[in-house]
């Protein structure tokens, strides 16, 4: 019997283990079977390792990723999108499944909130047929229900990964908080949530666009993106200063938009400073429960605030990734010229080291690389 | 010359005292001046007297009157819907006038945080000319520009005053958070922004409400202005037994809409759990900065919500609410009923003390009555 | 081998037959038989017994449908809310079911125009096996995927079915077409669908509502459901009288919203006409095309109008539909009051020959009587 | 006595006539007197000449000027956006002022239906002192209350001027059907409005936009604006060749929106054709009525449509334009080059027969130049 090789997450804060698995034999229907060509490491990876988040034990992570159909179960005909699907195609698919039936997915049209949501590279056991539910592995067995879809040739793996799931949580956040047309926004942040909402937010009409955050060279993918200014953070360094820098590049009343993507809980109140009275505040940064912090509560009703959460994103946030850089040449550029470090699947715990080093840019893994 | 009596705070937290000032000869052009029948005491008003916003002293109080018109100056000959007005029309107005012109009154059309904003009862010293600025006054001059209506005659000033400037606000804050049809809401607070917003989600199309408050007599009014289920917070103590208790009301993932009247920061905390993921949670209550809470910022993001601040309101929110009082005899007979006590101008201390003491329901002056 | 008896349509124009159908076996999973109690008879079957829309034949008409389930198929054992379903409980279904994964379903979240989409009651042929697919029958099976909806108890069958398709109708297009609070609005039409429209503008938060209709006990209905004002076509027998008439209600400038009810595409030119200019139209009456109109496009750019289309509904404005029936013991009372008359499964061909003539109110069958 | 001279209509059809009027004193309160640099020729302005529209004759057309500031009245400090203005200032302002007081204006916020709008170079008496309402003159004297708009010094007025009445009011279309992001747009029409619904859709975030019209020089500009495709019509010459090529562009169900710049009342109908089901179609072209077509109405209820009117623009809509043309330096050159004669103010009727015969592109009079 074929064994496929996957990077194991066996106890938290422990070194990745390669570990063979049986190779899954004919797929059920609606079922494929896909050679993963590439797995990012998201920053919530990290977070995973570090056994922030609850999730079973062993764990194939990895939930952005692109690869190429073997095998297709039957009755697996078409991508998500409507379009012709077959084996070799190179495919992506959206991390998560919801199961369209819930009070959320069906009620309130609000499926990120599925009440049985379940996320490849996240929420399997690795011990349970057919262990093979994450990106870093050889190998991934894609459910009936997945929204897979065929990459464009015109889009190569390296945007797509480049960019990663903070492209289509962007998205989302930006359906969420709708820009007018020539709203100013203040990005805070520069990691790779920040700059997918820099981008996004260009594309979706913003005016002047501020990014807050660091070092340097993350400054400078952030002006590649969109940025008009950035402020470095190091320079920058306490709460009044950089009011000072943003309400300079903004106007004396605040920001119309202000998106969080930063992940300390404090970067709150520093957003809600920076936005104009009657403006949106995205709270997109704060994905892991990192602790309270000493909040007033009138600011939001003096301010006359709109503040919003989003959480995850739907495949048709997929959709629009793709298609976004499909039209745009430029970001496609950047997104792939973001990935400084890619690692072969044996390598896989060194990558997730990089990753949490924040040293470098994004870190991806090639399961079929030598 | 005729000398016009008002009630006046002079020092923060000291009695009212009567004083005497010169009534203004003809009004300028687009100016009006009106003979005070009804003043209704805002809970905003016990802050004001307490030193809780910082105001001009002397300060004649007083923000939501009705009264009659003695004198039109020039150019004067229509209210702000475009009725004719005439000597002795019954009126109520607006209480701030925006300048139109600023920043957030013209770019951001949110006149509500305009940048000059000037309150009647609230933002002038009665020490200047022409004094008279407050609702606790025999006579109130009107500036040009002010947003007068004829009251209809079928709408009574008691329905008008009882409802008071917290029917304007809920409205507000309506439009800020719009129901879907059929929406679940939780009203947290009974006071007077409590039951006008029980009043305006059930005007607007609301499923079921559920009233957390108190005492027993405000649960009976929140009853009768629409309230589904009414939770006494004296008898479901604990944050808990409030939240299973509401949650048996509109389901077990929380309410769609949850609106914040109560003006305690904790409270926040509170509603956020009584919301159900992806739903609107409205921060009404926190008029005054009554100090931090501890909070976690995470919740916004994970459980994908909505929070909206509203601050005040404009005059075709006046407008709303004369047309909902209009329309709705019942509101009428319920607004009405629920001014409890009525002072003559010589007793507005007495008035604001009984406001203050919240033994009763709307307190009103008739500055007319001997 | 058991059989069941149905109302077939054979030939366009010539009476219903009754036929015998025999009654299928154990549902396969996710399927339901259900013994039909009440069928409303809707203008649209008229339509269709006409030959007006291509439908194949023979075909079992019946899409608003109340009955007992009696058998349930593997896996189907709660309803579209997620509330337990159990044989014998009394339920109503979409009429629709929407494929769920082709371009307007999936991109555009748009099932109404669901490229494949199958109505009970109009799309089967009752030739082919199972044959039970329209409410003019003692039986119907059920496919899985219907939206199937367990009837509170408190909302009685006359209720539901006297309210009809139209109810889920008005309820989407008032969810394209969100009434602002206070809205005037006119209802062109006292058909079902313009009753409806009525009640839902009203619970929707409408100021005034003028319904333009007939013969006079429509507009008496009209009235009951939540018109301020009707006109009697008959008697205000030209455009330019109903336009006074409507204008004196609504003020001069026309309504803030008019939905068209009525089919004839000359209402919309009228309706136009109604609706004051930056105002909503919304075009809801014309399911069937009934021909040109001379048109003037340029009343679209200089009256800066929204003009609206809305087409069927989805499962949750059957949701919907229900809720506002539970919460509401007056529209209960108003909709069963609707239907006049009553005719058992062998009288089929009768009752669609009252519903033909106009004469009543609303015609249902009901299949189990004898 | 100074006297300026203008370019005056005189009688519909007739040769404009150079006549001189006083130069007015010293301006009135919040009047500016400016010296007009450069007046576009609108299509508007051929219209008013062929007498399409009832305006009052003589007449100072012109209502998409900019020039400079010569005196200023009392009070007139600071420009519509707040920026303090000066005697030399370069500006541009909105060729409409609305009451502020009507019902439209204040009860429905949409002043482009104020009910008496004055618009410079059109509602005006040239007999009526101050006659200088329009900008084919040399010197304009702007109402108190006009929305001046000083020019950033990176706008320049070729720029401003290129883009004209048509760019602000492709900005108000698009306002009021916004784009979700990455949607198909269809706009059928190269003219002015065309061309700068391209620029908006592009900068608003539209995923494939395809332009249909001509000749081949406007196609041109039509691609520098930001159109993927165009289509000649004088190539596909029929509606069905047109269809097929647009739908090969944007897909088998038609566009996501379609915003008609055309003007014949015809391309109503092609345009609902090219709109997929649950689309957008924005009629914006129908400025001058046109006369009547043959129109079917089920079209709206079963493609389930948003068919939306745009009248003008409001001056947020000027300061929008200028915003957009500030940050993109492409369409500031791009709509600069659109201009293809230029004509001193003697030759203005001459300029006018160029705009009319559609020769070339943009047409505008320098009424300082000798």
């Amino acid at each position: 019997m074929k064994q496929v090789r996957a990077a194991v997450l066996e106890a938290f804060g422990k070194p990745l283990e390669i570990r063979e698995y049986p190779q899954p034999g004919e797929p059920a229907a609606g079922e494929a079977l896909v050679a993963v060509e590439m797995a990012g490491i998201c920053g919530t990876d990290v977070h995973l390792w570090l056994g922030q988040l609850a999730i079973p034990l062993p764990n194939i992570m990895g939930h952005e990723s692109a690869g190429r159909i073997e095998k297709m179960g039957a009755g697996l005909t078409k991508d998500w999108r409507g379009d012709e699907l077959r084996v070799d195609d190179r495919v992506t698919w959206a991390s998560s499944i919801s199961c369209g039936e819930c009070f959320y997915c069906r009620m309130k049209k609000q499926p990120t909130r599925c009440l049985t949501r379940k996320a490849y590279g996240i929420s399997y056991c690795a011990s349970d047929a057919p262990h093979l539910r994450g990106g870093y592995a050889e190998k991934i067995l894609l459910r009936a229900g997945t929204a897979i879809f065929r990459i464009p040739d015109s889009v190569p793996s390296e945007a797509l990964i480049g960019a990663g799931c903070a492209l289509t949580t962007a998205i989302h956040a930006s359906e969420r908080a709708p820009l007018e047309w020539g709203d100013s926004v203040v990005v805070q942040g520069t990691g790779p949530v920040g700059l997918a909402a820099i981008a996004v937010a260009r594309a979706a009409g913003a005016g002047t666009i501020v990014a807050t955050g660091g070092p340097p060279h993350r400054l400078e993918l952030a002006r590649g993106l969109g940025a008009d200014v950035v402020i470095d953070i190091a320079k920058a360094g306490d709460v009044e200063a950089r009011r000072a820098a943003v309400f300079q590049a903004v106007g004396p009343y605040g920001a119309d938009q202000v998106i969080e993507c930063v992940g300390y809980p404090e970067a709150v109140n520093e957003g809600i400073l920076l936005c104009r009275d009657g403006g949106h505040f995205v709270v997109l940064g704060q994905y892991a429960d990192a602790g309270n912090i000493s909040f007033n509560p009138h600011t939001i009703t003096r301010k006359q605030l709109r503040v919003v959460g989003s959480w995850g994103f739907e495949p048709r946030h997929v959709d629009r990734a793709i298609r976004l850089l499909e039209r745009d040449g430029h970001l496609r550029e950047r997104f792939a010229a973001g990935i400084t470090h890619r690692y072969p699947l044996a390598r896989a715990d060194e990558a997730l080291q990089m990753a949490r080093s924040l040293a470098g840019g994004k870190t991806v893994i090639l399961p079929q690389a030598k």
